[in-house]
């Protein structure tokens, strides 16, 4: 019970309660996720603290320490009151970190994987006006869409200059959380042909319950990569655990690079690891549209139906000791026909 | 002076100082763009205000007339103390809806335009967590990434829900303004090959001074199009001046239908026309690239440059009467090799 349980320097755990207007109440989250206090003053919304960083995560930080020794008068957490930490941002950017997710999904779509991905990542900019929380559901109308989900490692950025290097991108990093990136597989290959990205085919992810600072995340985080399985459930079936530290082609100082090519990354700007994968498939899949790929190169009869409405999906990722670092996703699907 | 002097019902200009923070401090502007008064209480943002539109628009239509009729302490309005009128917004989509644009600029790259382009339109999620402001210079470090500017008319919606048919999306339109949707033309090929959109390529867009409400456009607003010419010059020299009302195959309640087909678009989204554009060659251009392709058609020897340190741009639209609605984007050219 060492390790983790000690007080790391620059340790915070941080949520955001659905109250308070679009972008909620920032709250300061215990090691266990059990109990929060208010983040305020000067950082009522997560956004507030991140524009003024710098100043705002030291204080956070007293207040973890505080609240993990009982010092202060906090209340209960229920993850069905939380938003996305950042309810809504003004950037959301999603790199394909993984190449075996890559090579995967391209061949179930018939096209081969460019050697240029190798060192050149592919990342796309995706919708950031409304993030779902950790329990909302995902509604569609229609389930010929072909709904699925993506197990994803994130960062929050602070301020980041344009133009920065590789070597220097990693300063600015200042959370760490889970991400679903909903896709909406059948609408994607029509999409991608007009040649402009996605739109309909991302309607918008949703994030675990807390997000932490890299400190808090101790030796798992060697100031690139997350050094631990993910774990996702359909339905309470396990799916699938690759390590996200494993086979990570691009790590995030090296995404955050590439995302500043031509500009600046105010603060608040969520950069996605990209769907979590290993090139063991026997270690399972973060998303359905992998697991066909290798059925169908394995010649199977059926492929892994796509979610439809009533099933559950369940992303986690707990520390060494198994305790959850950032709590669970768990979202039940909703198809109602418009 | 009859017409668009009177006072239109529901008619508004606003703006957004700089100072104040990343959002700016919203303020209601006159007609003729001289003085401005604070928008506050309750509307201290444009986001703000635009989160509660259906309460606070009423309230700035009354700020609105009594500043006109000289009722209140103003200041006078200074271009250069001007952000975009949303200096940072949850949600940036630009659309295609010019098809003169798509057909001259796919020319250039070598690229057909397909069929289903007439009915389909072409959009995508851009970069909006740093919006320039009207004035603020455009900074790039390589005069080799083919600077490019494209004037644009965009709106700004309060909230849409997801599925939205054309015919209803037009009430959600809460604000008509301009855009230079800033491009880097020798970066966005081999961007756009890799399938996932831009990133690089367009670096953030600049916005005119002031966003207006459908009804102070009066009579060149039918609900659906803006029915007038938009200015462009280069360096002081007329570039183009094609009306935007002419040859828009997607009207903007067609784009945000599209755009929310798979979700709701919250209150702030701002959506683009795309680069404003005639079949008719005559009447100029609204960006660089679409005059190279039509002299490379016509086997020009040289064609016409992309921009280079120095340079200016002027994106401005005037009423019947020649009097500015928007206010001018005029921005310099920066070129600093790092």
């Amino acid at each position: 019970m060492a390790g983790l349980c000690r007080f790391l320097e620059g340790a915070v755990k941080l949520a955001t309660l659905k109250s308070g207007g679009r972008d909620g109440t920032l709250v300061v989250v215990d090691r266990d996720l059990t109990v929060a206090v208010p983040a305020s003053p000067g950082a009522r919304t997560l956004q507030a603290a991140l524009d003024g960083w710098a100043r705002i995560a030291p204080r956070l930080e007293v207040l973890y320490a505080d609240l993990m020794q009982d010092e202060l008068d906090a209340v209960p957490l229920k993850p069905a009151a939380l938003a996305a930490p950042l309810p809504r941002a003004y950037q959301w950017l999603d790199g394909s970190a993984y190449l075996s997710h890559v090579e995967r999904v391209r061949r179930a779509r018939g096209a081969d994987m460019p050697l240029e991905f190798l060192v050149d990542p592919l990342m796309y900019q995706g919708g950031s006006a409304r993030f779902l929380g950790p329990r909302d559901p995902i509604r569609i109308p229609d389930p010929g869409w072909g709904l699925d989900f993506e197990a994803e490692v994130a960062v929050i950025t602070a301020d980041v200059p344009p133009g920065v290097t590789a070597d220097d991108a990693g300063e600015h990093i200042a959370l760490v959380l889970l991400v679903n990136d909903v896709s909406l597989r059948l609408l994607i290959p029509q999409e991608l042909a007009k040649g402009f990205g996605f739109l309909h085919g991302k309607p918008g992810p949703a994030f675990s319950p807390v997000a932490v600072t890299p400190d808090e995340l101790g030796a798992a985080w060697d100031g690139r990569r997350l050094h631990l399985p993910l774990l996702v459930h359909r339905n309470g079936e396990p799916f699938g655990r690759p390590d996200a530290g494993r086979d990570m082609q691009f790590d995030f100082p090296a995404l955050i690079a590439h995302a500043a090519k031509t500009r600046p990354l105010p603060a608040g700007t969520v950069i996605g690891s990209g769907t979590v994968s290993n090139h063991d498939p026997e270690i399972g899949f973060c998303c359905i549209v992998e697991r066909r790929a290798v059925e169908t190169q394995s010649g199977a009869e059926t492929l892994t139906p796509y979610l439809d409405h009533g099933e559950s999906i369940r992303i986690e990722m707990p520390d060494p000791e198994g305790r959850t670092i950032f709590g669970a996703i768990e979202q039940r699907v909703e198809v109602r026909r418009s």
